[in-house]
């Protein structure tokens, strides 16, 4: 009789290292920031890993990169196609660029001008839709049967999941001892793929999700002992509006120690924080993070002296900054 | 007879190789950061030394910490003094409280309150006056007259300006093969020190000032001839209204090889290019050696490929950003 194991998760080590080679071309090996302000702020020492200078301003660039270079010549010919007004459609438009194949990126008509312009400068095929779930899969479904493109989503994908872990790998080569990190949490594709690479280097490093109030999928998940998918999000964290899938809730409900949330005020405060004292610029998404470093349920852990942080990007909008009442 | 030469400069390499070994403990190394659209639009290899990320947020702390660092004991101990309402005066108050000494900072009483409050937070003693320079100039004499204390002023100072000069250290190790660094100019006590130490390493490089249109001393006293002060200057560059001094004209007359100037809104759209698309923060006289590694006149010169750009600083209005009508 077998063990009583979870099987196997959506990636592992060897999967990360493979992406890890296989994007060493194409991805930024992003820098490690530290800022002694905000480490009086939070009481430890914190490693800001700042995939906010990633391509595309955000880590999406890393699991796209991965998932498009890893197809077989065959199938990369016919292109790749997903629906995301996003960072990851930019992401998957330039890493089809990088290797001459056409990305078709389905987007709601309502999506900003500024996002349809970023995707096509990266070279993306553009296919406006109803800004309803329904008219996004109906559309999509008409790219694969008239292209014959390969889908490749924002986050429930194991090439997804394999090329965010590349960010733990680099970490961790760049700062010993941490003890912990904190990762934002969408979909859940940065954590599970982090997750699954730090455990494995490191079986005793700390895995904290960082999560809006807002949309806190992860925070009753956890507390129900099952996925409890993400209904109705209200947060300004508009990257982590996503609800978990049960590739990503399996490796985080065995590789998480506990999730943190935080309320919009929080984050924006966050923001405006790193922007101040760091001189970075960064999107929501990415001062959830920062959030929880700064939290006092943070704060009252013990044994957390050295804590990496992922910002996870950087791609805000400039003429509507959180703190500006405009 | 003694050969006609300009006989001495206000600072030189052993001086400059001085002041990196007195401020190494205390100043950041900063970064080196490269943007391959901001390539594109160059034409050119830009290497740009984030000074922002400098302690204080500006470069000025380099000067300021050296100055105070290289002060005989007994000398220390009766303090420093300046009036300043910009970096310089962060600057003083962080090198001064590193020391353990008073920093007494005299600053017009229309000073923002951010900036009394971040001098305030360095430790500085403000001393608030009317805003006349007259004013401000008789405060600080009776500053000294009370305390003793030693006047560090802003650029005018060969231990400033050697300080400023460790910039170029860094630089010329951290990239090989630079043909030109373009260089902000306000009072000329950054580009003096840069141009001092690069010229010195490697007396080909090429040092190109960047000024904005509407503070204009480098260019006008460049196509006279002679030192030109500065009065009444207008520009949202507001960490270059100052005038040059006869000890960094000298230094610019003979080491620069043309200054290139640029207009307000070429000033804004760098700072926004450099926040979109680098995700850094920068202030605007940052923004204006950005500027002008974009700009025609830049690339028409002939033989630059690869290209130094110092963005000096970031501290900027966050509230008042300035491509929003506020």
């Amino acid at each position: 009789m077998p063990p009583l194991t979870a099987s196997s998760y959506a990636t592992d080590l060897d999967a990360i290292r493979e992406a890890a080679d296989r994007i060493a071309l194409h991805a930024h090996r992003t820098q490690v920031m530290t800022c002694s302000t905000l480490d009086g702020l939070a009481g430890c020492t914190l490693f800001f890993k700042c995939e906010n200078f990633q391509k595309v301003g955000a880590f999406k660039f890393r699991g796209a990169c991965n998932a498009v270079m890893k197809l077989p010549d065959k199938v990369a010919q016919r292109g790749v196609v997903t629906h995301s007004s996003g960072n990851h459609a930019q992401a998957l438009a330039l890493a089809a660029s990088t290797r001459g194949i056409t990305a078709h990126i389905v987007m709601p008509r309502t999506a900003p001008k500024v996002k349809q312009n970023a995707v096509a400068g990266y070279g993306g095929r553009i296919y406006l839709c109803e800004p309803t779930l329904k008219a996004r899969h109906e559309m999509t479904a008409q790219v694969v049967n008239a292209t014959g493109a390969e889908l490749i989503p924002p986050y429930d994908h194991p090439d997804i999941i394999a090329g965010q872990g590349t960010i733990a790998l680099e970490l961790l080569e760049q700062v010993d001892r941490l003890d912990a990190i904190i990762v934002p949490v969408g979909g859940g594709g940065m954590i599970s793929g982090i997750a699954i690479a730090a455990k494995a280097i490191n079986p005793s490093i700390r895995i904290i999700a960082a999560e809006p109030a807002g949309a806190d999928d992860v925070a009753r998940s956890m507390a129900a002992g099952t996925l409890i998918e993400q209904v109705d999000p209200n947060t300004i964290a508009d990257g982590l509006l996503t609800s978990l899938s049960e590739r990503t809730w399996e490796i985080i409900r065995d590789h998480v120690e506990r999730v943190i949330t935080v309320t919009d005020p929080e984050i924006i405060d966050a923001i405006r924080l790193v922007f101040e004292r760091m001189k970075l610029v960064i999107e929501p998404s990415a001062a959830v993070g920062v959030a929880v470093a700064l939290h006092e349920s943070f704060r009252a852990l013990d044994g957390i002296k050295r804590v990496g942080v992922i910002l996870c990007g950087g791609n805000v909008d400039l003429d509507r900054l959180p703190w500006m009442n405009v």
